[in-house]
């Protein structure tokens, strides 16, 4: 038996051993039953201690290479299907038809992204605009004033200071919150995945919006729920229509983002926001509020969550500071009622124990040296005027014949609607042009027939990109119209 | 209105006239109709400019609070219930009834720690024994090498360096992992909560060990699931048992920790390894294997997890780094056929999205620049001490006459059966002689009658403190047993 220890390459030699004998063993060199020297002869043979070939050995047994028997010499074991061990995997899995899945909603392939695209698809911070240094700053400073405390446990509900400065700045929003209501999640994410695993059973309906948010359909899909959508007239929500299919459908919730909507940009104006909540309250019906861009208004004047308005414990709040500073914290919040944030604390707690305390506290930090609110006075500078240049340019370049839109106050977002271009791959065919847009197909529920729509970010873009990309977007829809009517 | 704004507190002024609007209506001392000033008016008196004021007050009237007219002076709005707002939360919650909860396993309360007392009731890393100072420079140099995209979304399996790193280092432990089959979780405990989330219907029976891991007890009532308990004869698991119980219940999962399991500390034997497995392949039974302290074998001959031996995908393996290096990153994995880790992979974007990819990033860091490797070793080697005197010591303070426990060869944890001390709350009244341990009772499904155990954990205790706080423990036990004989 021929075994090379390599002294350079840095693996421990016993773990060589391993590997060599086992690889002799599947390559068919040793085959089954045959005898291998023994631990002494190898030991010397190799120049090596003996207890190291000795443990070797035993992991090889215990891997199920080896038999070893007291004072014999070990011998390779019978075992099948060895060769299975080589190459990718491809393990069976044979309960594959058991498993759970989200509803895969049907989406156009993402487009692999050319060079020189432009992208209003991408909805997440722009990199530029992360206030890097004063959180580097924060996650030092609690680094060193916390030390090995910072790398433990934490609270499950989420560290008390964090959510107690949460508290006061929601106050800014006009939401009264006491730091026990507030639960602290993995995004706005979670705090939906929490809310209907806490509330909903398999089988109830939960009401959303058309369109709405792509994530809720894929939760509500995955938690075995059926989405009713909320009736909708000229004049914004149809509250008759609502009422009877609530007391026909009895849905165990709604789900609204009354603030810069996604997909559609657009917000529930106050009128709205009062009927919806007198009648939620009149028919007993809880709302899970999505606030996941509130901070975003930097036009007009201010508007404020429903949550501001309960008094009777009728909304959950949720939110997020993944689209106004950094995504990757993955913190976010739900604000509700103190008996469902205790028993989401406990689902949360039997789920994943608690969230990383370290970014939490950096969190908070961060918060109380006034970096966040700096950094969002400079959000909404920056993005008043991207906005700006995108209304401008859209009125510029978009011929009203074929596509309509309305200018959203904050935000992120803007929903176009097309007239025409059916049985058209939109979000293939524009990438032609250099840019490249999300189709609104996958924001609804059941997606209205013959009806077509864009959703671009401009989360991502500046001014001039903003600029480029949406007169690539006027060339490549005047082009497909052109083609369509010829 | 006598408002006073206080230029020192570092409040916005419109925040200020909000605030104290709002109180002034609060206590009563602005009422449902009254005229407020009008926004010049107002704005001269507080030498503040116009739209200070105009946005404050639209803010109060979208909060409910005023009524705005063109051309007429703001009013307090009639509201329900103003006064309702002050004072602690107490926001009913109509759906209270309809929440899901984990069951509350009944454990005695938590003692409050009193000073001076040692815990052998604490399970997590010892902070003495955290590597922060090489773990924080694996922070900054991914920060450096990484800047805001550290700080972006990241894969929802995992970042892809982590996930090849650990496939490597499973190596080791004779698993073959390939980086697509793994999924980066938040601790072992959501590698389980996911398992169940995606394999398991309510229901649906689930095999555990009796004593098991107490969160798991918990997790199966949150998913609706039934616990049924792998038979043990005197020689270990029943194997004849087991399959008839298989056949009749139709279990969906086995739930095994078989290296230094929580409570106990034991391991399975290799023979008992190899007939479990055997076993669960003629069966067609997946099984959840929980390696949450594999890495903590620092005495005796190693032994592999079910996963080295599992040819047939039916092993999927938990693991974490919670209990050998930071708690508070919250990072585990599960390995699993392919399958299997893309379901639970978009199970998990549609929940929480990703994992923050900055402690991810910086754990691979800290993972190829060895840091772990090394800090296993100082590991092994002060267990390796810490678990000699535990042995020492009990044999020394622990009478055999009514205290039975095994040595184990690694792990953390220790599991005494006593005999006798029937209706004595052990964890009360161990406190009184400034010892904390946990009673044994909540770690089963059924606890059985008429039996006690205490689950010691000497995680977090040094030579001295484990020296003492057994001590303490013998002079407990034989206080207490001389009670009940007298």
């Amino acid at each position: 038996m021929l075994l090379k220890l390599d002294a350079q390459r840095g693996m421990p030699k016993g773990r060589q051993i391993v590997d060599q004998i086992r690889r002799l063993i599947q390559r068919g060199h040793l085959r089954t039953g045959e005898r291998l020297p023994s631990t002494r002869h190898l030991a010397e043979q190799l120049g090596l201690h003996r207890s190291t070939v000795s443990t070797a050995y035993q992991e090889l047994w215990a891997l199920g290479w080896l038999d070893l028997r007291p004072g014999a010499q070990p011998r390779v074991r019978q075992r099948e299907a060895l060769m299975d061990l080589e190459g990718p995997p491809q393990s069976p899995f044979p309960w594959a038809d058991r498993l759970v899945l989200p509803r895969d909603i049907p989406e156009a392939p993402r487009p692999a992204l050319q060079p020189g695209l432009i992208s209003f698809r991408d909805f997440g911070m722009d990199p530029r605009l992360m206030p890097m240094d004063p959180f580097v700053r924060s996650l030092r400073a609690v680094l060193r004033r916390q030390g090995p405390q910072a790398m433990h446990y934490g609270d499950p509900q989420g560290q008390p200071g964090l959510r107690s400065c949460l508290a006061q700045r929601l106050g800014q929003h006009g939401v009264q919150a006491h730091p026990e209501e507030l639960l602290i999640t993995f995004g706005a994410q979670q705090a939906l995945d929490l809310t209907l695993r806490g509330l909903a059973r398999p089988g109830d309906a939960v009401l959303v919006e058309s369109p709405t948010y792509q994530q809720m359909l894929k939760l509500l899909d995955l938690h075995g729920l059926r989405a009713l959508t909320l009736p909708e007239g000229s004049a914004g929500i149809d509250f008759a229509a609502l009422e009877s299919l609530v007391r026909r459908e009895r849905p165990v919730l709604l789900y609204v983002m009354p603030s810069f909507q996604n997909p559609t940009g657009r917000c529930l104006d106050q009128s709205q926001r009062e009927s919806l909540m007198a009648l939620c309250e009149r028919l007993s019906l809880p709302i899970l509020e999505d606030g996941f861009t509130e901070e975003m208004k930097y036009f007009g004047r201010p508007m404020l969550p429903l949550k501001s308005m309960d008094r009777t414990g009728h909304v959950m709040y949720a939110g997020t500071f993944s689209k106004v500073l950094f995504p990757g914290l993955r913190l976010g919040w739900l604000l509700a009622p103190r008996p469902c944030t205790e028993a989401l604390t406990a689902v949360r707690r039997a789920g994943e124990l608690c969230p990383p305390p370290l970014l939490q506290e950096a969190l908070e930090d961060f918060l109380r040296k006034g970096h966040f609110d700096q950094h969002l006075a400079r959000l909404h500078r920056r993005f008043r005027r991207r906005m700006e240049v995108t209304h401008t340019i859209l009125r510029r370049e978009l011929d009203p014949a074929f596509v309509r839109w309305e200018a959203p106050s904050g935000g992120y977002l803007l929903w176009l609607e097309l007239l025409g271009f059916e049985g058209v791959n939109l979000e293939q065919e524009l990438q032609r042009f250099g840019v490249a847009v999300k189709d609104g197909a996958s924001f609804f529920a059941l997606p209205p027939p013959g009806r077509r729509f864009l959703r671009l970010s401009i989360s991502n873009l500046d001014e001039a990109e903003i600029t480029e990309g949406l007169a690539r977007l006027g060339r490549g829809l005047r082009a497909l119209s052109k083609r369509e009517q010829g």
